[in-house]
Order: structure tokens, then sequence, then C-alpha cells
């Protein structure tokens, strides 16, 4: 099973997508949509997280996707702004038929490192080590991306019965479905 | 020249297309995309919002859009989810290279009523008597689409030598052009 994770953002949206098989977990690709602030337009940068997510997943093919809930920003425009990314993030899996499920920081947090309160660098480097990465990415959106995908992979190895179907799954967890 | 105002939200988006002859402001069509709360994710309703408006942009061919600025919402959540609905609206102009300008909710009721501080009930009645809609809409988010249209039409008019070019508009008012 594929999973892709989103880290979404308006000026750096992070992806990253993983290989889950068995209990094994395996990079695909990540990367980041970087957009210069200065010279792009919020309609072009969302038009640049569009295509190039849609251009990942005709790549990579996952499965599934995943991308952090959005509890807070630092103020309302940077919520906004990153809702706004978030939502054509989300319409990019959404238009391919790819299941989006959502997890809290703190769930992706535990779920990497152990502690729902570890530091960006924690997630960072155990997401590095998981996915045996030796370089140091240059975005910790990147890593972040990454990171929700493997909270994803290890969510679902932890049901019981982890080779049951898709659709059990959402049945089993409907608040994990992303239905705002 | 032809504008597509949006009226985004995740629940009910409204639309409206308007034609400007000279002074004159015809309609074109106008409409909602209305999502069922209960029985729809928000991927889904974000794919029904971004695959209407594109329909609505290929039927009418509209030449630029119009959009209201958010500074507020009722809560974070509301603003994320509007957010989100906005993003993917600006996704479905920006892909087909439709311009999109923005105008604060004071602007569109000044232009449409007159008053900055007019109700919702004026600024229908209002966009209703300009374009000659006999029928009252059954939601205000269509008719609030069609006054950030109008409003868009009317300060196109207002500039000095309304017939110049859109790249001359914009070099004019930089400030309008969406670059958050």
């Amino acid at each position: 099973m594929r999973v892709l994770g989103i880290d979404p953002g308006s000026i750096v949206c992070g992806y990253g997508v993983v290989e889950k098989n068995g209990s094994n977990i395996t990079l695909v690709e990540y990367g980041v949509v970087e957009a210069k602030k200065r010279f792009e337009s919020l309609p072009q940068r969302l038009e640049m997280i569009y295509e190039r997510l849609g251009g990942v997943i005709e790549r990579s093919l996952p499965d599934e996707a995943a991308v952090e809930s959005v509890f807070f920003a630092k103020n309302a425009q940077s919520l906004a702004k990153l809702s706004h990314a978030r939502g054509v993030a989300m319409l990019a899996a959404a238009i391919k038929r790819i299941p989006i499920m959502e997890y809290s920081a703190k769930e992706v947090k535990r779920s990497v490192t152990g502690n729902g309160n570890a530091s960006k660098e924690q997630v960072q480097f155990m997401t590095r080590t998981i996915l045996k990465i030796e370089e140091t990415p240059d975005f910790f959106d990147a890593t972040d991306a990454l990171a929700v995908a493997i909270c994803h992979c290890l969510k679902r190895n932890s049901q019981r019965g982890s080779a049951r179907s898709w659709k059990q799954f959402v049945e089993d967890n409907p608040k994990r479905v992303l239905r705002h």
C-alpha cells in the first residue's frame, strides 16, 4: 500500500510518498512545492500546488492520502492562507479518488517519535531514521509530510487484522474520515 | 466583458456571471453549489465546487473573476472551512487563466447599494434591481456572488479611460491584485 502525506502551506507545501509492506515502511519520494512569494500571486501558488501534487499522484500512484488536521495557526491570516492551500491539496487527491485521512499534530508526533510533544527536529530525525534518508532535507515541510504518511501506515498497522479492507477501516473509524 | 463573481463557502458556494457593455450590466447566469453536509465529506464538497465552477467558466467564458476578501469569520473553524472552499474556487479560475480580483465586503455593499453597511436584504434587492431578476433567489450566496461581480464592473467603470487594457488596470491597481 502506498500513502501520500501532505503538509500544506501556501508558500511551502511538503509532500512525501511511502510504501508499506507488512510492517516495513520505505520511501518512494518526497519534496516540496516552493513558491516565490514576491513573484507569484495566491491563485498562481494554488495552481502550482494543485499541478505539482497531481503530478506526484500520477507518478507514484498512492492508494491513500493523509494530512494533518488544522486546529490553530499563528493568526487568522495564517490560518486562512494555510486553509486555501490545504483545500487545493485535498482536491488534488479527491479528484483522483484517493481517500484522505487526517491526524492531529500530536498523533503524528506520537506515532513517529513516541512523544506527542516532540520537537520538529526530533520528528525529522525519526522520519529520516525510519525511511533511511541519509541527506538532511532542506525543509521540515517535506519530512513533516513523510511523518504524516508514516503515522497513517502505523495507525493502519495497529488496527486489529490490518489486512482488512479500506471500507472496513472507514466503517470502524468514522471519526478518522474527513467530514467537516 | 464578462465577470464571474464568487461567494465561496464549503456548504453553499454562490456564483454569478454578468456582462458589462459600456455602463450597462446584464445577467448571464447565477446559482449555487450546494452540498449535503451529512452526506458529503469536505474533500467531496471541494471537488463539487471545483467541477461546478469549472463548468460555469467553460459555459459562460468570463474574462475576469471577482471574490470577496476574507478578513474574519464567526470563528477559526469557520474561517478554515471557508478558506478551503475559497482556495478551490480561486483555483478553478486560475487554472483557466482568468485574473481574479478581490474586494472587501464593505466595498461590495457600497458599490451596489451606496451604503458600506447595507444589510444582506438590501444588497439582494439592489442586485436584483440592477440585473432585472424578478424571482427571489433561494440563497443570499447567489446574489452576493452577483454583487461582487457588479462591484468589479463598477470599479472598472470608474477607472479613468475604462476602455484601457487589463494590463493597464493591474498596473494602476497593484493593491487590487490578489497577492497574499
